[in-house]
C-alpha cells in the first residue's frame, strides 16, 4: 500500500467521533473506524449509481481484501473527514482508496480495498468495468496494487472462538465485513497486542450462528491472525506494530 | 412512561442515520438507537458539567433502569433529532427523558431512563442533587415516574450465551449500557420475535470475559429476557410487542 496517494480523491464525507465509537483509551476503535470508512464507499457508489442500484439488479459488492493503516486514532467529539476514490481495476478486483484526515489536514490514516463484483444467483466474479464509470475506475491496467494476498496458516495456536449473531448482518444480510475487524480487534486486544495495521483478506462468508475459530501465530511485531468455521477458512489477516 | 412530555426538552443533536447501524429490514437497529441515546445522554451532561468532569472527582452516572418505547424506526440516510432534559430526582434517581423525530416533526421513539450517582471508591450511591443543576433536575418530589422495577424470574427457558468481549468496554473501561441491549436484541430476532418497547433492568455489571446466559419466558406479546453469570444477575427486562 502506498503511504499516499497523488491523485485527487473523488469523494468525501465529515463525521464527528461519537460516544460509542471510542475504546477505554479514549481512541476511535478499528471496527468503528472500519464502519464509516464502508459509509463512504457505499455513499459513493450510491452517488454514481454503481451501489444499492447494482444490487437490484442483481450484482452485489463483496469486499475481497482491505489494508488499513493507521498514524493516530481520532477522539471523541474530534471531526474527521474520510476522501475515497476509485483506483482502476486489475484483473477481476476493483480498487479503492481511503484516506482520513484530521480538522487541519493531519492525515490520520490510509486504506486499499480490492472489491470483486458477483452475480447474485450464481455467485461468479464479473468483470468490474461493466458496470463502474471508466472516468473513476481506469480500465487501463491500474497503477495500483490491490492489497496481497495472505497465505492461510496450516498450523496455529487456536485462541478463543466468536458467534455469529444477528447483529452482525448488515442490510443486505450477509456478515458485516466490519465484523471479522471487530473480531480481529477483540481477539487482539485480548492479548494485549496494540498495532497500527490490519491486512485482512476475506475467504468465505461467515454465516448467522456460526462459531468462528480463530488461529494465530505472533512475533513482537506481527501476529497473523486467522478465523475458520469448521473446515472452512473464513478469513486471514496480518496485524502489525510499525515504527516500533 | 408517559407518551410523550408535555415539559420542554433541554438539549437537542441531530444525526443521520449511517449505513452501520441498519439491519437486514433496512431499519435503524434497537442497539443503534440506544447508542446515540447515551451519546446525547453524555453530551447533555458534559455541555452543564455533570460528565465527564464529575469522573475526573470520582463519581460516575450508573444507568439503572432504561425504558425505550419506539413507534417506527428511521432508514439509512434518515436525519433524526434527539431530545433530551433532566426529569426531576426520584429518591436516588437521577430521571431522563428522551424524544426522537424524524425531519418532519413526527415522534418516532419516547424513552425514560433512571441513573443513580455512585462513588467510584467505595460504589455506595450519592444524592444527585449533590451535582446536579437544580434548574435541569428539579429537586421536588418529580412529576415522572422512574421506570418499573421487574423481577427476576425464579426459572425460565436457557437460551444462548454472549460473551464479553473488548469491544463491549466503553471509555470509562466498564461495559457498555447499550452492550445488554444488543444481547437482547440479537436473541430475540433469533427467535423472531420482533418488539416496540424494551424495559431494561440493570443489576450487576457484566465483566470483561464472562459469558452471560440468557433465561426466557415467552407468552404471545411479551417476553422476559435476563440475563446471567454464574449466580449473578445482571440485568432482567421485558420486551413488548404493541398494537398488534
Amino acid at each position: 500500500m502506498k503511504e499516499s496517494s497523488n491523485k485527487p480523491f473523488q469523494f468525501q464525507k465529515t463525521f464527528e467521533i461519537l460516544s460509542f465509537q471510542i475504546d477505554p483509551s479514549g481512541k476511535l476503535r478499528w471496527a468503528a473506524l472500519a464502519d464509516l470508512l464502508q459509509e463512504v464507499a457505499w455513499k459513493h457508489a450510491d452517488s454514481r449509481e454503481f451501489g444499492q442500484v447494482l444490487f437490484d439488479k442483481g450484482f452485489m459488492w463483496v469486499l475481497s481484501r482491505f489494508d488499513i493503516q493507521v498514524h493516530a486514532m481520532p477522539s471523541w467529539g474530534e471531526t474527521i473527514h474520510i476522501e475515497t476514490a476509485g483506483r482502476g481495476i486489475n484483473k477481476l478486483f476493483a480498487l479503492r482508496e481511503f484516506r482520513v484526515t484530521d480538522s487541519s489536514g493531519t492525515v490520520l490514516a490510509t486504506a486499499m480495498s480490492a472489491w470483486l463484483l458477483l452475480d447474485i444467483k450464481t455467485k461468479r466474479p464479473q468483470r468490474p468495468s461493466l458496470v463502474l464509470p471508466s472516468e473513476l475506475f481506469e480500465t487501463e491496467p491500474s497503477d495500483y496494487a490491490p492489497p496481497e494476498k495472505i497465505s492461510v496458516p496450516e498450523k496455529g495456536h487456536t485462541g478463543k472462538t466468536f458467534h455469529v449473531n444477528h447483529s452482525d448482518l448488515d442490510m443486505n444480510n450477509h456478515v458485516n465485513n466490519v465484523s471479522y475487524i471487530r473480531w480481529i480487534e477483540d481477539f487482539c486486544l485480548e492479548q494485549g497486542f496494540t498495532f497500527d495495521k490490519i491486512s485482512i483478506n476475506y475467504l468465505n462468508e461467515a454465516l448467522l450462528g456460526e462459531n468462528i475459530e480463530i488461529l494465530f501465530s505472533l512475533d513482537a511485531q506481527k501476529m497473523l491472525v486467522s478465523g475458520r468455521s469448521g473446515e472452512r477458512d473464513v478469513f486471514t489477516s496480518w496485524v502489525e506494530k510499525l515504527n516500533g
